[in-house]
């Protein structure tokens, strides 16, 4: 939490053209949750007074992404950064705290990062305003500060206007700034335009303010990595690269075994338990737990789902949003559970769905045996009591109840309760015709015979 | 389209012992095609008048491969490169253009390189024979080509004989030559084989032209890795790998979102629309094309399909040459669809297999539905009216149709068509036994006690 | 085989306390064998007399693991690895022979690097101790071992006591030792526990030797990779991955495909045949032997199978223990095989649970077939002939019998033997309703309206 009252303002309404996407950039998702959320989960985080997002192209897809987590102010038509911070000022009114502007598109801004800019402007030397530099490796053709040992800031220049000395310089400009609300928005209404792209551009209010004679500041951002922008679906897999790489080293410095790490793939919020083991090739979608000791086998795709002490799942398996699997339960290959519960110890090995179920303990459900839990219109749901034998290639068509320990015998499509420890077998009526098979391949080899002759 | 006519000759007579392969080294696929392929194809893009493939080890292969697609010779036996392309010289009779030099293990000469040496045969200073030269890191022990700044060649030197200060050139030889017609065999009949391993090399004719007076010149490939020749499987790894980054950049510059783009293999005619997202770990197979806005999730494995508008597929979809997918249709997890049509909006969202189908628009295929396509014999196609409804753990035995929005309920074995609007069910007989499971259940813990007492 | 007697020390008492697992350190596979597996089988492959495993934490999972397969010796409490080594005395007692120290942490020391130790012993100088040294890239915080180009030791020193001149030494010290019998367990009785932590320290032998006169010698590891201890989940991934890499590099130099080698994951004990092709993603558990021409297809798991001559598998095969398959058989996608055997040219092409059979030569299983092996107390088997036919989604009730040339009719459920070319069918009741579909999709539409409405 901020020690100083805060508010956020996200700029989000440049168009994104290199993403070529009908989506919104900031909403492209990064480990499964748009960009734009991830850097509003890290500002929520420091407890701001208000949160505002500037919406302009593709705003009804931003705006309804945001919904009640932030407030909305749009810029249209698009003129520069600096004009986009002023259309959140009416958003604004009455506060008196600090502003800090970030961008949408630059979405893993560290917390501690943002928290250094907004203690900065409470120094004793009272900056006016704070930017957040980096130091990349390549400094490139990035905006030079020009800035003390100290951190006080000579110059704020573009590179193509930086001199051989200044290019020198490697502290870059980030754009995210930092000042007091009506410091903020005085300087800005002093930027001007004239500019080759008639546009208002927000790092102006430093060197504003340097002019003025105050003082502004400049703060490193520790791995130059946060601050980079997303402006291509490259740029995108980049990101969620290394947003991967962290959350492996993280699982595995937490007891977590990844036999393969780079073929892991998790989601912003999954969670996972000591002596887990993660084969090869594994795909976590969010709202994944999965307890202690649990292994999760190659080729299995997780979302939304529930996975117990010392549960094994796969290889092949697909939990769907509401599986859960309680301790010491087994789904195996090309089984799909969603919206369903498995009792401790109870297996799905094979070839099963299971949806809209609630399995007891120690069941066993059989190969290929299928819920019908859909009738095109409605979701209905299946019951199978502890330590119930469904056979396999059965189809349990719910509703419909299995009683304790019952047993459904193989093939069998039910479709009426099975009473507790009873057993229900449909069977159809059995025809044997003898020798009919080899005068059918007889019959066919000559017919195969003459079609290629 | 080249200026002037010319004529590619292709070497593909060794052994390439370094596979230890039945299959002829050049016949080795990359990203699904012959890497020979690949390199046929990219001369055809600039319009040649022949091409030649000179054949010898695992002959038969090679001239199936090649087809119609351009003329066979045979080196019998392999005396060097020199020989090689004098083998071609009956095919080329009555030629009079380029004869550009090729190698059918060295598949990734771009065009615009090839169509370089070629033109630079008809600059002003009319070289007798044009050398593709390349610049790797590390030139290691590849011969040199010793040339002025404007590419005219003074010497071209074997490492081994490379004096220390010509070893220090960096221009390395490509053993890809072009020069015309009547000058490359004139100039070949010359070449000795007065050498430890008593072949005729191809590069010989430049130090006999050079000797001459004439001019000989270097153009320098532009990337060294297209030069890199292939004689073992692990630079064949190695070329896949370089090629399907290539593509994965690609394709995110179109438009399309790589969650993880290492893991997102291709074929060499894939075809992605924009805002195609494609998850983790999926595998294309030659001729795929992919709408826009469509969905490929983790796990799926697609050849010879089409996928339409924002279709959705897998995890775990599996499409055969000759799957269709429709606008908004739905192919979900452990589903194989081949030779088969799903129409808009249909879905079949588990454990099904679709094969020689049509399957109308909004039918909804229930998890565990078979097409039963085939007798042993012949195969047999399955019609499924729109909107249809086909119950879970059915089999359709083709030739079958289901009527539009006919109702199949689940677990039936349909053999016989059902009408529109209609039902069909096929029930076995419910057999029930009180108490039969608990008994079964008693009998079988004793017998299992017993068996380990 | 060692020239001489030697037995092998192996320690493995530490808590491994980074791994924060409850597995014993050295207990955590690599590429599917404990890592003290490893050492132990490189051990072995040099003819030890004897190996002793000193144990401490996770005794009774340590113990268990080694098994029969080495003596064991108990440290407690763990006060150093001198005192670790002195717990293996009494183990040792009346042998005479070299004793090398080893770490069950550092499991890839390779056989030649041990056997150079044990050379070194008895060359001419006869050093009383041979120290491993190591030369990484960054030595870092290593302790080093100062010695002359002949490899004879000057001093061993801890980085934090080593001097400024001492430190630009790049030979490190690994920590694995060896000397005879008799020297080492007497130079461990004068080692001191004088330090912060109480602890014997097994280096301080070297030291005392040298303090007495005698020559103490380094041999230098080829490659620094082969000393490097496994602490952390971290450098657990680390080892596989190198591991992996190596195999990947090996069977591709043995004439296998490997079209995208980062993406296929051997087990200790793969043997894969030549002109094998593995297509991306796919992963070999223990046990597998793969014949020459086999294709391996993506998304494919096989763990104790055997795959014949130009066998295809997969794409989502899964072959469990007891999977064989025969030449020219096939394996296709959603299929699990286990404890079964596929005869030559047999197939079973999609959506098939394989269990406790045995497939006649040439005999089609059709797609959603299941072999019903298990009643939730005994496994059975299912015998199908040669040439036979399962229609689709048909379920076989183990123990059974399908004849020669026999056919079962698509959905069958067949309890009882089919004899040699028949047919078998077992089929329900037909029930159709002309019009009743039509009349169920208005009243759920209505329903549904009504619903939501």
């Amino acid at each position: 939490m901020s020690q100083h009252d805060f508010a956020a303002v996200i700029l989000a309404a440049g168009k994104g053209t290199r993403m070529k996407s009908d989506l919104h950039k900031v909403l492209h998702p990064i480990a499964g949750r748009p960009m734009l959320k991830h850097l509003m989960a890290s500002v929520e985080a420091l407890g701001p007074k208000k949160q505002v997002v500037v919406v302009g192209a593709g705003r009804d897809q931003v705006e309804s992404a945001v919904g009640d987590a932030a407030d909305t102010c749009l810029q249209e038509p698009q003129l520069g950064t600096g004009h986009a911070v002023q259309q959140a000022q009416e958003r604004l009114s009455g506060f008196s705290g600090d502003v800090l502007v970030l961008y949408g598109d630059v979405p893993f801004v560290r917390g501690e990062t943002m928290q250094a800019m907004l203690d900065r402007l409470h120094e004793a030397d009272a900056p006016k305003v704070v930017v957040l530099g980096f130091e990349p490796d390549d400094a490139l053709a990035y905006g030079r500060v020009i800035a003390d040992d100290a951190g006080r800031i000579a110059k704020m220049v573009e590179f193509k206007d930086a001199s051989e000395d200044e290019r020198t310089c490697r502290l870059c400009n980030s754009g995210l700034m930092a000042a007091r609300a009506e410091d903020m928005f005085a300087l800005l209404d002093r930027v001007g335009n004239d500019n080759a792209q008639g546009e208002y551009y927000l790092p102006d209010i430093v060197n504003i303010a340097i002019a003025d004679g105050d003082i502004c500041a400049a703060v490193t951002a520790r791995d130059p990595g946060e601050v980079a922008g997303i402006n291509s679906r490259g740029e995108l897999a980049a990101a969620e690269a290394l947003w991967q790489a962290e959350q492996r080293e993280h699982w595995m410095a937490e007891g977590v075994t990844l036999r393969a790490p780079d073929t892991v793939f998790f989601s912003w919020d999954t969670h996972l338990g000591r002596d887990v083991t993660v084969d090869p090739n594994v795909v976590f979608g969010p709202g994944v737990t999965v307890a202690d000791g649990a292994h999760i086998k190659s080729f299995s795709h997780i979302e939304g789902a529930s996975v117990g002490e010392k549960a094994q799942v796969g290889p092949y398996a697909r939990l769907r949003p509401g599986a859960v699997m309680a301790k010491d339960s087994f789904v195996g290959n090309f089984v799909e559970m969603k919206n369903a519960h498995l009792g401790e110890g109870a297996k799905a090995s094979h070839l099963t769905y299971l949806g809209d179920a609630e399995v007891g303990a120690r069941a066993n459900i059989g190969a290929g045996t299928i819920t019908c839990n859909y009738d095109g219109y409605f979701k209905y749901r299946t019951e199978i009591g502890e330590g119930a034998f469904i056979g396999s290639n059965s189809a349990l068509i719910a509703p419909v109840r299995i009683g304790r320990d019952a047993i459904v015998a193989a093939g069998s499509t039910v479709s009426r309760d099975v009473a507790d420890g009873d057993l229900r077998m449909v069977r159809g009526e059995q025809i044997v015709k003898p020798g009919w098979a080899d005068r059918f391949h007889d019959a066919m080899r000559k017919k195969k015979a003459a079609k290629k002759g």
